[in-house]
């Protein structure tokens, strides 16, 4: 999330630096009608993981981005709602060189005092939305330094060289090539001549900017291993990986509000060791005021320990504390109500009330796009029934936390 | 599924054709302890996946599994549980290449009357196990006629050659070359004369058949444009890929038993129409019995409708018979128990009993690889409320289905 971020930020980074983000893809090679950098994942397009990743860069200024005429509407609209507060939008040209060198321009005629003007410019794709600070950091340093540089990966297939009539002509040995992904990073002077100088030739059919930079300006770039995770959502299983990195990233931790319950912080002491199991740490508190509203500001996942079975008050002052810190904006927030059932009560029994309380309130929830689940325990009654009870809460729990299905919202689990 | 496969299989292959399916590989790239290829995927390792790609293909005789000696006794494992018949395993070697040797030389060992020694030799990777019959045939009937034959796709990045000092030095034209992928055919002739002829030196430290065939065989291969779907499980994010397409093949549709009642036909009505909006086909049947056990062989996913509270007696005889008919082996079924309340009954009154035998058979069901789920409804009683349930009732079951998560086994949810 954003606020811990900003409290790790890595080396910083003392020249200005501003990034361009061409967005102008038509998404064929997915199979799908929508450009893939619009494509939403948990409601969210796909273009705002990636300005996401930028914009909690506090070194970075400005992210122009750069969409086909007929998107820019769209594009302001995923800025608003998604509050992007770096973002500036350009047209795109015709290819993908032409829409780079519109965003390159843009950046030198912002009209902002000379200082500003960005020393380094960052090109990268609207469609790599995991780009993390630390690789940032080297590719700006590089650049700055080197005048240009750029993530490499190593090959995953041989590469070869096919003739006219599509049989081989010869395969590369691999171990001499390299992928060139991005992000990648310019002086701005060495971008701007590049594309200045290079021909229209190179407008519509080149794909490179490293070589632009290398047969323009004689710059030859610094070249950078890349985590994996930089690759470009390029085909329709591509989307479901995405979507995957994303779950995963909101499904590190879970916080366990008490209450102040006994049964509550018994809970917790088997949860905790549940949940580890499962590779989730779960952070207990009694409660999200004072110093533990740090809970509130950093977890994405909630569950709620109550034993009063028709009171959902608790829920509803999670769900107004949520709001009001603007918590859910980017990504969908998940509150488990744990109904701890009374050793008198039998354990199975849902009560109508309850149950129609929940369905309705989830309702209201998933508006605000927090996703509100609900789990019934019998109340164990000693050590082996509390560790079989916490290890199916937590596969529950961790099942509803990884899935954030918003089909199952309201419904009320037994564990 | 494998009947209906064999119903409509393509065009036939008159030569014989085996398989060399090397599966040595440490999957470091994962970040996994397991190597890729024993990954289990719904339960089931990705390499058998892989071999029923090819098991089901009528024309494919032997499918030889080159694995390195510790793992054998876990192939023979895989072999035996998910039953297996046209697999036989060698041990590997030390490369890549000297592994594929191992598994050409062993299928011509094989002692068979020579009409059966394979005619064409296809290899592929234990980790690209969505190659389908249509591909298959392409590259045998080419292999045949050209000596070699192989899968290629378009590069998605940039191919550059970096200096020594790791800076650029050139980038590749990206439209001359392209990808090789697997799966690969030889004639027998061509890749064991092939090996005969190679060096130590490629036997260490090459990685590409089609460039052994070319420089001690003179075979030029054709090359033959892939499906995305070839791709190589080779990252982290290719697991969730691979889970994704699995999960999509198994829930392009759904069978509704209506049990014969009146409310199920008018269910199966409004429910038809809800799933098509969710792209999932819903077929409407009376039982399983006669001619409609045909549903019971081809679909992956049951939903049975009920008016009896606390009878799951049908449920008990759906299991029965996907047992009978081994339906379970090789992929996890879904059953989702409908129960319509009548109109006289509170509609979200959970009865304790019902609760428990849901759960319980649950448990027991989960044991022969089926996930069993309830969904409840109270019985809608005009034609909009009938459609805003159906859309309910859609949502949640296609979520199941889709998902198929052992954690919400025994599950009654609320529609
Ligand atoms: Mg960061
Ligand atoms: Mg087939």
């Amino acid at each position: 999330d954003r606020k811990s971020d900003h409290l790790r930020v890595g080396p910083y980074v003392d020249f200005p630096v501003s990034v361009v983000l061409p967005a102008g893809g038509s998404g064929e090679r997915t199979g799908l009608q929508t450009p893939k950098q619009f494509c939403p994942f948990l409601g969210r397009p796909l273009i705002s993981y990636t300005i996401e990743s930028f914009e909690r860069v506090s070194w970075i200024q400005t992210i122009m981005v750069v969409v086909a005429k007929e998107n820019i509407g769209l594009m302001m609209d995923i800025i608003q709602q998604f509050q992007h507060k770096k973002v500036r939008v350009v047209p795109g040209g015709s290819t993908r060189h032409r829409s780079i060198c519109n965003g390159v321009v843009a950046l030198g005629e912002e009209g902002r005092p000379a200082a500003d003007k960005p020393k380094v410019v960052i090109i990268h794709d609207a469609v790599r939305p995991f780009v993390d600070e630390d690789f940032l950091y080297k590719i700006a340093v590089a650049a700055k330094e080197q005048g240009a540089a750029g993530a490499i990966r190593p090959l995953v297939s041989t590469v070869i060289a096919t003739t006219s009539e599509g049989y081989l002509d010869h395969s590369l040995e691999r171990a001499k090539y390299r992928a060139s992904e991005m992000p990648q990073g310019f002086t701005y002077d060495v971008i701007y001549q590049a594309y200045q100088r290079c021909t229209e030739s190179d407008f519509e059919f080149g794909t490179e900017c490293l070589h632009l930079a290398l047969q323009y300006c004689g710059t030859n770039a610094k070249l950078i291993d890349g985590p994996p995770t930089l690759w470009k959502v390029t085909y329709k299983r591509d989307l479901a990986a995405a979507e995957s990195i994303i779950k995963e990233t909101l499904s590190q931790s879970a916080c366990l509000i008490t209450g102040g319950l006994e049964v509550g912080v018994t809970l917790g002491k088997f949860l905790q060791k549940a949940f580890g199991s499962l590779d989730m740490e779960l952070n207990v508190t009694p409660d999200l005021m004072g110093d533990n509203v740090r809970y509130l500001l950093k977890d994405w996942n909630f569950i709620l320990v109550s034993v009063s079975p028709s009171c959902l008050s608790e829920v509803e002052a999670i769900l107004t504390a949520l709001q009001a810190e603007n918590r859910a904006l980017l990504n969908p927030a998940v509150i488990i109500w744990m109904h701890l059932s009374g050793t008198d009560e039998p354990s199975t029994s849902g009560r109508p009330a309850e149950s129609a309380a929940l369905i309705s309130l989830a309702s209201t929830a998933k508006l605000r796009n927090i996703l509100l689940y609900g789990i019934r325990l019998h109340q164990p009654e000693d050590t082996e029934q509390w560790e079989r009870s916490a290890s199916r809460v937590a596969d529950i729990a961790s099942a509803l936390i990884r899935d954030r299905n918003p089909a199952l919202v309201g419904q009320l689990l037994q564990a």
